[in-house]
């Protein structure tokens, strides 16, 4: 099975053109006001909490329809709009070079722009506009957090940065997301699967018992709470590539909403989550009733957990059959378990038994 | 300029027989006690801070001489004396087989032995008790930690898992150091130096700048204090392949010291050092002096900043003109500098002019 490149145009090519006329329409809004003898003005959706709505049919939260106007006729609101502006320059600049900068790099710079931010939380917040009044993605725009995202191991091939690269061929890590994933593209596989895992060691425990091979998937090591660019990677392969995803994290509340953040999006990210949320991704463990059935090795929960998991019940994200269950079995237990906790059984044990078990079980539902 | 494994055997081949035959060793020597019915006792290398010297000789911490000893003639010792003899069994089953496990899970599997540990901290120290008393590190006997090191880009050609991988070619994130680096060969490469940077955001500035073809240089992502695979990776590279390192750090005192931990090691691993440490690695910034000659955007020192300072100025480790140069100057400014605040002067700036310098100046040195 394989996806190429169609029409000629790359992902990377399509986006570029598509966030080259986002940003030339935003400076065409505020031309076409002056011609029409207009104060420019900018609408702005809210992100405020009051906006910010979980969509059941798409299963993700997105912004409702509440904007706000950004005047060039309101006095408090001239600043404001003067940095949108000049960051739109900015990203405007960076995409037609094909570069990136770290939202921290514009900072630095916008010191010679003469409307200079104060902190770099306000320069952050502008660049979160501009995403959110474009309807693109931060990294589309070629801003870019600091870190780079998971690890990838299995028969993937991308084309990145013109290179031809295979994830099970790039030694014993694979390859790694960089913030740069939507300029990759995708030009085979050979897997049916994506098994995406909390911790970097389950990710060397899969890589090692040769995982990849025997359920024919690819690994993802997710490092904790995922990453944008390993969200929009899981994103595409799963919509691009029709693979079915599977997260298995620690079974405590930190665990289930990492895989959850994937699965629905974050309230934050609203605006962007289309890009994001994978919801037909699942989370196969560890659960409350792996910590029974396999009579796992557990810690007791500590107040911060049973308060989070309490939290998450009423998560209209959690509002399915299985977490409420999950959870409250995990409040009555009280105890919590690590991935890595299956290693009491061996060290195989995880790959020769419980993932087969699991796979077995989602077969079963589908 | 090329560099292959020599003699038919590998470095990974080589490090595995070493390590094999010092576990067997350390069983050996208990059963010779027995056979000459003398009671079983294990030498151990001190760790205690008394027995940490600075070697002026070789410009990092090591152990001294001092020494206990670990025998079953003592009711105290006979549970910590079993528990290394267990380690120890499990590391010789984990290198034979050519695996790895985290520590967690080590501790995981321990569950099953009987003389089991109360908290993770035991098992750990129980792993380093071994690595001292057998002169080898802790990832030669398969214990890994949790996470990846660092990020390498730039024309280099390894031989990870069977295959070869180039760091030049394997997308923007490049090679990753996996906690393995020691299985792995350097089989060519064609760069003069290695350079160095704390952050992935500079990393990914000196990648999109192509600083690799410009300074002929290996691109090397720290990601903050660098992690032990990190820190052998760089003493390979210098040590095997005879490439002077430079490392581009945050100008404050603990970008400082995440230079001075990979050019003199850290006290707390003396035991390793001379397996860790890079003497002749060079700090090339962001120093006091630059904040001041390329009048760089700034924070002022926190009361954390200064007392840092203080105690690096007494640390033997930063006894030469040039530390205590640069420390008594950055206390004078009151004020330090993130290395991407070189961005000021546009994102192109610090490839194009300040490491230039920068090189220009260490070969003036030389």
């Amino acid at each position: 099975m394989s996806k190429k490149p169609e029409g000629g145009k790359s992902h990377k090519e399509e986006r570029k053109e598509y966030t080259l006329n986002k940003l030339t329409g935003l400076g065409q809004e505020i031309i076409e006001d002056i011609e029409k003898n207009k104060v420019p003005s900018i609408k702005v959706p809210s992100r405020g909490t009051g906006n910010i709505i979980y969509d059941t049919a798409e299963r993700y939260y997105v912004l409702g329809d509440r904007f706000g106007r950004r005047s060039l006729g309101n006095v408090k609101q001239i600043r404001k709009l003067g940095q949108m502006v000049y960051v739109g320059n900015f990203c405007k600049d960076l995409v037609a070079r094909e570069k990136t900068a770290t939202i921290r790099e514009m900072y630095y710079v916008s010191e010679g722009w003469g409307i200079s931010f104060k902190t770099q939380q306000e320069s952050n917040i502008v660049g979160e506009d501009l995403e959110v009044t474009l309807g693109t993605t931060r990294e589309e725009l070629g801003l870019m957090p600091e870190e780079d995202g998971a690890s990838v191991y299995g028969d993937l091939t991308l084309l990145d940065e013109g290179t031809e690269v295979n994830a099970a061929k790039m030694g014993k890590s694979g390859y790694t997301i960089s913030p740069t994933i939507d300029q990759v593209d995708f030009l085979d596989h050979n897997v049916d699967k994506v098994l995406a895992v909390e911790t970097m060691g389950m990710f060397h425990r899969l890589v090692q018992e040769n995982a990849h091979k025997r359920f024919n998937c690819l690994i993802v090591g997710l490092k904790g709470q995922a990453a944008r660019a390993t969200r929009r990677f899981i994103k595409r392969v799963n919509h691009d590539l029709d693979l079915p995803v599977y997260i298995c994290n620690d079974g405590d509340p930190w665990g289930f909403h990492i895989a959850q953040v994937i699965i629905s999006g974050s309230a934050k990210l609203a605006h962007v989550n289309s890009q994001l949320a994978t919801p037909d991704a699942k989370f196969i463990g560890v659960t409350a009733s792996d910590i029974i059935n396999y009579d796992l090795p557990t810690d007791k929960l500590k107040d911060v957990d049973v308060m989070r998991l309490k939290e998450l019940s009423k998560d209209p994200r959690y509002k399915t059959d299985f977490w409420q269950t999950e959870i409250k079995k995990m409040l009555k237990i009280g105890k919590k378990a690590e991935q890595q906790s299956f290693s009491k059984y061996g060290l195989e044990y995880v790959v020769d038994e419980y993932f087969p078990a699991k796979f077995e079980e989602m077969e079963n539902q589908a």
